[in-house]
């Protein structure tokens, strides 16, 4: 390998931005990643399974997303068969899709086996329903149980988030009973536990054990006298943004899932969570710009089809915003000046209400906005928006008389920054509360209303306002 | 209660938004919240004790957290005393300041003692120096060095992260001495461990074995021979968005740290890792809407403070793009349709941007962008400028000829949307990656160097444009 190295250094070097200047964490250095490249272009299978087969899951899955399609298609048609089913689980779903065509059904079923059901589910929930099929056709009949029936859970919900893969007891054995049978049955490699839970002889959930009191517990105590009761659950059909807010309240490993008659269904691990808390923020913060898709390997083509509508929508707005100057041309015409300064006054408006929106839409999904401080919240962004607004309003019209000598104008300036701030408080918070309030996510449409207002307000205040008190 | 909650109702029931629409996830019920505000204003301490108590020490938080002063300083003259310090751990930092005035240094040198010591740490971090070193001087020496040294580790480092609370365990112990000898250490109700780690004479980390693993293993067996060896481990000084990285890529709960000679000083749970992922994603959200400060119960005053830097950067990045209007007041004069369209291309250049810059600034910090396909997005997004370009130029030339009637400020129209979604696209990711390559934060403050270009060369393109093919 530290031949291949070698090799390779110079053409590494040409990259203008210094490789120091962005660090590799994981497992897929610089160095490995040049080595797989090299062996798949000269289509070594060995050397090639040596590089990749002590990489992490996650390290080989972000190693596939990295290759050129071509690339790819080399490394499957070498070891596609011979992968670790693990890794699927964390692909991308595109380039899923191109592993899962070319490794088959049979293949895939084989790889589905292995998995926990939550990974599984994962996996089959993103295939097309025929391939689905398919799939689940090859599979052992108890697997085929569970995951058809976590396929017929709502889509971001619990029940699709669990695994089904859980320890569950009765509450008299004691802990000396429980360890003994759990050393009976081997884990796999994968399988980790943290605690288990206790449950009665109709499978309804009585309580849990962590893992660390039941290994500092006595052989003899009974599993009832040791398990906290009323453990937090949650139902199949909670929502996963919930499930994730609990988690983190609580700072809990797993939580159980239970069904409507309190019976103990599956888990649900930290891990999973993690990704729903990423997905979430990423969700929100992609939709206060307007972006819906972010693979950063998709083609500029899906790329710019993702940024069109979001564009287009602002194109609307912004000529909006511009028939609102179309009705002052005359003024214009005759005070020049009005043009110069009027952007100003709109883009003001537009970032004092994107910082209110922005709190309200990270405060709504934090929950830390509801019901109770609602009014309170409201109110604290008007006076803001109002304290704000006469602060920039001595300024903007000290600059505006600065600039063009005019007592009137900077007057005019004063007036319109005041309205303009005092809406877009008032607004930044109220647009994303109102489309909470009717169960349309604030982060995806609240900033194009908001800088739509501030626009046309900006606007108009400014230049009838200039109209009625100049000309 | 019962009767304390009906005399509430008919108030509750003035807030003008419904309850039903905003959910109440944690045990804070707004009824228990509306009893506890009574139970203060009746100051009933027995009663008031009795609703507080069975409430989770987050959910107790976030009660403090949204009484108003007066209530919250009655609340602690009542129950200061007696309130679980595990509470202090999840107040937000203004109200934990309070609830420590409150209750003086020796009574929180006791609270301290309690915790684990990544929470004393957190906690003592953000006091004064003054009233740090009375607290660190209360504390038992044992407690005192370890709090100490965590304090010496650099702020947002692993270091600080950890608990100093695990287990470790020679290499030759087998099982079932293991699990015995946690048998005669009971645990705290508050602790739980996950794994046990495999250490030499020297302290020097071995391995690790997950607890599951270690219940489903016979007595006999040694640990060395259970043991995975060389665990994923951090070193103090890691950054905690690094450890929080590592622990997303292969789903941990716990990882070890070390120090340069790999002895074991710690361990990172996954609920701390939680909080880091959410304050990052918060810090990115919160920096590209120019927000420097997030908190909900934050006076007005606080709050404008909080936005007035970020407006009046804004306000000088305005300022600049009107002079540049300003050098062609002339033409507008002449033909003040100019007037009208020019903010519809400054419009589009700073949305099409804005897109680009928060792909890059997420990409940049999930790490899915970094030297190797760094070159590759640039061009990427450049071409998706461009096309978009053109299609928006097709469009706004199209509008404005049928809103002007002239062919000529069509093709300005045109040409000018061109250049500035180009420029948008190529300038949406080299601010973010230029200041990331200089070690600054690209989420907060590539937006405003962003819109200032994109207003600046959108203005400046279509009305140079003008005054050089019209006039």
């Amino acid at each position: 390998m530290d031949k291949e190295l070698k090799k390779i250094t110079p053409s590494f070097k040409e990259i203008s931005l210094k490789q120091s200047s962005f660090k590799s964490l994981y497992g897929l250095t610089p160095e490995v990643e040049q080595a797989i490249i090299h062996a798949i272009n000269n289509k070594k299978k060995s050397g090639l399974k040596k590089l990749v087969e002590p990489l992490h899951p996650a390290d080989q899955a972000d190693m596939l997303e990295r290759l050129s399609n071509e690339n790819l298609n080399t490394f499957l048609d070498l070891l596609g068969k011979s992968l670790d089913p693990e890794v699927l689980v964390y692909l991308d779903q595109d380039i899923q899709e191109n592993v899962i065509d070319h490794i088959g059904p049979i293949a895939l079923a084989r790889a589905i086996h292995d998995l926990d059901t939550d990974d599984a589910v994962d996996i089959l929930q993103d295939l097309e329903e025929k391939d689905r099929e398919v799939v689940i056709k090859q599979l052992p009949s108890s697997d085929r149980i569970l995951v058809e029936e976590a396929l017929s859970f709502p889509e971001q919900s619990a029940g699709r988030l669990m695994q089904r893969e859980f320890l569950a007891f009765p509450s008299n054995w004691t802990v000396g009973q429980t360890i003994d049978h759990m050393r009976t049955k081997p884990l796999h490699e994968e399988e980790t536990f943290y605690s288990i839970y206790i449950v009665d002889p109709a499978h309804r959930l009585l309580g849990v054990i962590s893992l660390s009191k039941l290994l500092s517990t006595k052989r003899p105590v009974r599993l009832k006298d040791l398990m906290e009761k009323e453990p937090r659950s949650v139902t199949i059909e909670t929502d996963q943004e919930e499930v994730a807010l609990l988690f983190q309240q609580y700072g809990l490993v797993n939580m159980p899932v239970i069904d409507q008659l309190n019976r103990l269904l599956g888990v649900i691990v930290v891990d999973d969570i993690v990704d729903v808390i990423n997905e979430e923020a990423q969700e929100d913060l992609l939709g206060l710009a307007g972006v819906s898709d972010f693979s950063i390997r998709a083609s500029f083509i899906e790329t710019a089809k993702g940024r069109f509508s979001w564009l287009i929508l602002n194109m609307f707005t912004a000529i909006l915003a511009s028939s609102v100057i179309g009705l002052f041309q005359e003024e214009i015409e005759k005070l020049v000046a009005l043009a110069v300064l009027m952007p100003i006054v709109a883009s003001m408006g537009g970032n004092a209400g994107t910082q209110t929106v922005t709190v309200a839409v990270r405060a709504l999904a934090t929950r830390q906005l509801d019901y109770s401080n609602l009014q309170k919240f409201v109110l604290r962004e008007t006076w803001v928006g109002m304290m704000n607004g006469v602060l920039f309003a001595f300024l903007s019209a000290l600059i505006a008389y600065l600039w063009f000598g005019d007592k009137q104008i900077a007057l005019v300036m004063a007036l319109a920054m005041i309205a303009n701030l005092f809406f877009a408080g008032i607004l930044g918070t109220l647009i994303p509360l109102t489309l909470e309030k009717n169960n349309i996510d604030p982060a995806i449409s609240s900033s194009v209303f908001l800088t739509t207002a501030t626009d046309v307000i900006g606007f108009f205040t400014f230049l009838g306002l200039a109209a009625w008190i100049i000309l």
